[in-house]
């Protein structure tokens, strides 16, 4: 089969569609034929050499895909050959085809296409189980969203309006602020203008800064404030005030999702599957697509998502 | 009535047992004619002026008390005039009567004595909330506590393991060692000789320490690892690693309970009423005395607990 491999690490000039060994099924598994992937961040670290797969897993990039299972293993429970499906993986998505355990594998959401279905597995199983598993997002509690342009953001900001939280949505640009509003973010904060933590009270923060923003998201949080913290992406050591978190009952909370093992994933896919999965066939939540790539042109996708100028998920189809 | 008065803040010399005006008792308050209180290092950081009760709160030092009704206010619900009790309480337990919410209020447990009860409520509400509420320990994970010879300590060893978890206690003394393997713990670690982040993985952390142990503490943690802060011996600004964070899937847990609302105390202490009397009256949870002193040597009380030779709780008795 061919798959998108990574030439030693650097920039998008890396990735290169190529012949490569068919996936290996082990026990539990199904072989999935590839009809759409779709690019994370993680991608591009990986890229880039900072975050190597689990060991185990698929070298080539890619959490996510959609497409129709070709092949079952010994121990799957609940699937079957010809079954149309979209999954949460731990690499391999860049590919035709991929192995994944069947614990993370999902039906289609209805009201869907598939291959928009393909950009839902990771920013909806990202969302629900930091908002709902970790976070225990309320109704009626203030939800502060940063990047609230990206593929989490959109669908952070979509899900926690389903759930009748307060959203607001931080954004460089305010181009991307009245599509943020149209998603539902009741305010909208340009970081590059104004400082946050001076304009919002929070009860649940979900952060992709770390470092540069653990101060202010503390002092932003209100008593029994949850902060979690899902990227690094302005850094990972800084000062943290103790007693501001003691006298707010606060908390701050790191996850990722990728280095769960598939057992963990299963839950949050079942989660996903009962909770989001319903409210995307109402309507209430949809996928937000900025653009769809073959998936041999990955690097320009991955182009794409550096710039920054997007506003939800890049897909590669097939 | 008489109650210990702080004449400014500095040492013990400035606890003076003396005659002071009758509480006052807001709506939803009873008046308790106290029988037994205790010491708590807050009562310390109180009388050293680095912890004012919360506004509208008792001057008087004393977070706890045992001791009989004497008096209801309007909208009381479930207690009457002549009830023997203990309370949890924001502050004026050093004194002959105390006026708390009725939601503070529990029934003595069986099996102890009035006095014995006196030093339950903080201890009990502390651990049971941090361990249960914030970090829901769960049957078979590790606990390590922190100052495991302490009122929380010896609270948190007993509780912990009466709910099937296992116990790793901090000391700085091997003295205390044998007394904390009798309460339960099943491994006692000398932080002055050990590094405990060395020896020990553990799922949930309670801690006094704050700053000096925040990295260590996070360095013990397992995957999934909860880390609670109650106490900041140890300074309140320290660097937090967020990718250890992200990377073991844990979280840091500030909190108090003194500032919460007499609501959020009241879940607390129904909790307690409901898990942790039935383990005290079956002896699988017992009081752990150190001292028991007249109330108006409140000042040697002081002095006894900044030492940090006790074992356990020191009481005062009127």
């Amino acid at each position: 089969m061919r798959a998108i491999v990574i030439n030693g690490a650097g920039g998008p000039e890396v990735l290169e569609w190529r012949e490569v060994p068919e996936p290996t099924l082990r026990p539990g598994d199904v072989l999935i034929e590839v009809t759409a992937s779709a690019v994370n961040r993680a991608d591009i670290l990986q890229r880039m050499g900072f975050y190597d797969p689990p060991p185990g897993e698929s070298k080539y990039p890619g959490l996510e895909c959609s497409g129709v299972i070709v092949e079952t293993g010994p121990d799957v429970v609940g699937l079957s050959v010809g079954d149309r499906v979209c999954a949460l993986l731990a690499g391999g998505g860049y590919a035709e085809r991929v192995a994944v355990p069947w614990q993370q594998v999902m039906p289609l959401p209805e009201g869907v296409s598939e291959v928009e279905a393909a950009g839902l597995p990771e920013v909806a199983c990202t969302v629900w189980s930091n908002l709902f598993m970790t976070a225990r997002l309320r109704r009626g509690e203030t939800l502060l969203v940063h990047g609230g342009a990206s593929g989490v953001g959109t669908m952070a900001i979509q899900l926690a309006k389903a759930h009748g939280a307060r959203v607001v949505a931080t954004t460089g640009s305010d181009a991307k602020a009245g599509r943020l509003r149209e998603l539902g973010a009741d305010e909208v904060v340009n970081y590059r203008t104004e400082d946050f933590a001076e304009k919002v009270e929070a009860d649940v923060i979900l952060d992709i800064i770390g470092a540069k923003y653990l101060s202010r998201n503390i002092k932003a949080l209100r008593t029994g404030g949850r902060l979690v913290v899902i990227g690094l992406q302005g850094g990972a050591t800084a000062e943290l005030d103790l007693r501001a978190l003691l006298t707010k009952r606060a908390s701050v909370h790191g996850t990722t999702l990728r280095s769960r093992p598939a057992d963990e994933k299963g839950v949050i896919c079942r989660g996903v599957v009962q909770d989001v999965w319903p409210l995307v066939a109402a309507g209430a939540v949809r996928p937000v697509v900025h653009a769809e790539l073959p998936m041999a042109q990955a690097a320009e996708a991955h182009r794409m998502l550096d710039s920054g100028d997007h506003i939800g998920k890049i897909l590669l189809v097939r």
